[in-house]
């Protein structure tokens, strides 16, 4: 067994993906299905998807996500807020998988700051990770977007998760996508265009967050009466539920300079400019880049882990 | 052919609700498909339902809805707003089934209250039967909601439509209940409770509607943390939605005393609480009288009708 080489990964609602590291190398990448759609069970899936990563012989595996939920492989109940690396790194849980050490990483759960529940499983890894890889994140008050299926913002003090706000604006965009009426007449297969997002801003910032339902139904109403086309209506759906999700983050949070997003790619893109339509900076952040870190970070935190990153 | 004796129906994206009328009574009613489901040609679904209604000798038939769009029978352009019964009937257009007269009656078209484009179709025809039944909302400016798929808030004003606003609740709530991550464990299955509906109404009076997409993440946080039950996430995720559609309307509109309420039921009564959770009356009007009120008052007004109702 070689204590240098590790397996990691991020196992989510919808996708796995594993890494075979050596060091802070990565020699490997495999992707696999998520914790909702198994056909086998987790711990088989798991394996077959190492296959010949074994010859490595890795001293063991880390996995952060929903692979942790009731839904997943072993239940890793949430850590509450708040909470570093290391108070995250306590509460992980071991299994064993035809011999190989397998540690499960629990999710955060807080009070939001509407006073409200919230979780979130496997973005606490690419917080803990965006602060290993950009050290000035780790003294002070910072708020960070993890935009997806489920947007976090999440709010980091001194290092330590405080609280965070979950918008489900990437569900619900593309349920109203795929299934409404609003799409009706082509916007299921369109892509939303610069155009449509950019008027999707402007309509929330003239009218405010609050007018979201009202204004969410001109998707259709330009397509009827003034010919909008389906890239432009989606693109302004889209602009609308970012545009709405950034305006209320910015009023709770107080005066923002820059905001971090993790995730690089065209959702992140979408937020950068939402931001920046408020006049609030954005620095970027890989999600990738960002799970490693932050898996590497808890592992050198756990006093139970034999993983060490070097 | 008896003069007296009309045909007379709604026939919306969903179902098509058609009257035989004599006079002021209605003799029989029927059930048949919405546009968006037919199997037959518009005019042999509606000479199968119609069958032998022919033997009362009907002088012909109107309807309203979805029948007269693109995606109907025959399109009726938008008529425009400001508009009564009496523009919308000097803008039906006429067909023929097998010998039977049928007029279509056209939705309405509107620059918003927020600027944006709007349409109607159907509602227009339940909002002129509202005024009939009630002439006290003849006079004056009223504020009307039309709650369904799609709620529509109608400003009435000296007995024009002189503008409109739709907010896609029903159709939301229904993606999200049938297919989220919001109504995992249960949601798509249960009926939302009171208890539930009024904690939503209460979190959107407390912190806004431009809170709505991080209040409605709660309703997962609800279940996984606090053991809510699925008939409560349900009620709260519908209390969210009612609740913010009501907070907007209620600002724009200016002071309001009391909003008609057409169509009884469930969704009705969510609407009536709603409105009373921030202090506004409510009248119900029943969506079957209101539409064979409106028929009547645009069959009456018609320069081109030959179905008087006496």
């Amino acid at each position: 067994m070689d204590q240098d080489v590790v397996i990691v990964g991020d196992w989510g609602t919808s996708r796995l993906r594993l890494w075979l590291r050596q060091g802070k190398s990565v020699i490997h990448r495999r992707d696999g299905p998520g914790v909702s759609t198994l056909t086998e069970t987790p711990q088989q899936t798991f394996l077959n998807l190492v296959g010949d990563w074994r010859e490595a012989s890795p001293a063991g595996a880390i996995l952060c996500g929903m692979v942790g939920s009731s839904l997943g492989w072993s239940l890793a109940p949430y850590a509450p807020c708040p909470a570093d690396a290391a108070a995250v790194a306590q509460r992980t849980i071991r299994l064993e998988a035809d011999g190989l050490p397998v540690t499960l990483v629990p999710g955060l759960s807080c009070v939001n700051p509407l006073g409200g529940p919230d979780v979130m499983r496997g973005e606490e890894t690419q917080v803990f990770g965006a602060l290993a890889l950009n050290p000035a994140l780790q003294r002070g008050r910072h708020l960070l977007a993890l935009p997806g299926t489920h947007n976090k913002w999440t709010v980091v003090e001194d290092g330590k998760v405080t609280g965070f706000v979950t918008a489900p604006v990437g569900e619900t965009f593309a349920l109203l996508k795929q299934r409404s009426t609003l799409a009706a007449g082509g916007g299921a297969q369109a892509e939303g265009s610069a155009e449509g997002f950019a008027l999707g801003l402007e309509r929330i910032g003239a009218h405010g967050a609050q007018r979201l339902l009202h204004l969410m139904f001109e998707t259709r109403g330009r397509q009827l009466l003034d010919g909008t086309s389906p890239a432009d209506a989606m693109g302004y759906l889209s602009g609308l539920l970012i545009g709405a999700d950034v305006a209320a983050a910015r009023d709770w949070f107080g005066p923002i300079e820059a905001v971090t997003v993790i995730g690089a790619g065209p959702l992140g893109d979408l937020y950068v400019k939402a931001l920046a339509r408020v006049g609030v900076g954005a620095a970027v952040v890989d999600g990738d880049a960002a799970v490693l870190a932050g898996l590497s970070s808890i592992s050198r935190t756990s006093a139970i882990s034999r993983f060490q990153d070097k």
